[in-house]
């Protein structure tokens, strides 16, 4: 593969129901997450349902956060996907676990890219370049 | 695990680099496919990155769905991420893919819920109940 990105898919198990039903505090815990990061937000989106649980995403310069929450389950699913080398998604990874109280967090990272036989690094290219040079 | 949701996890290659780079039909063709997977749309986020490349993130009623662009590779990164079993998150990476144009389209799908030792389906539960009562 051809690694653009580094996704962390995390389920966040046994965390405080309090706060997975609050939308005002999940917000501002995945935004300050972003920060530990070292990441930079964009523009988000967060939606409380009725009767309860939460979904929001985070689009930030290096790819997107995400959550989706269970409160009837104390638990909560969130994605840090993330690019570049300059971000740590571990960081996010680890100030949510504190800020949802889980005690049985389970992670594990998935390598996104444009799959190929080797695998190597890379990163944006200098634009522009048209479709024709690319096809 | 008591299983909640299914995520499929996309690299679309060998796509058309002029519609990754365009926000406007990136967005349209995003909550179609969210519309051809039978789910509902919510809350959404677009944006474009100078000097290339789109990020958006739609909040469903089932979950999210995501897409990244790198234009310059050809490359789209979604994830199609849904609960519940009134939804078929293939249809939309079947909508995607020919939106796209991808002449080289990889998928795999990963569970997403509470990690226990045995796999069952579970969904949500009434409401309401305490954090005491889970906890």
């Amino acid at each position: 593969m051809k690694i653009l990105g580094r996704h962390l898919i995390v389920e966040y198990a046994d965390c405080n129901a309090d706060i997975l039903n609050d939308l005002t505090q999940l917000e501002k815990h995945l935004k300050d997450s972003v920060r530990a990061a070292g990441a930079t937000i964009v523009e988000s989106v967060f939606h409380r349902y009725n009767p309860q649980g939460v979904s929001g995403a985070v689009v930030i310069a290096e790819s997107h956060i995400s959550i989706h929450t269970w409160p009837e389950y104390g638990y909560a699913s969130v994605d840090f996907y993330t690019c570049g080398e300059s971000v740590d998604p571990y960081k996010a990874y680890e100030f949510m676990k504190e800020k949802l109280e889980s005690k049985n967090p389970h992670v594990f990272e998935l390598k996104r890219g444009i799959p190929s036989e080797t695998d190597e690094v890379i990163a944006h290219k200098p634009y522009p370049q048209t479709a024709a040079a690319i096809n």
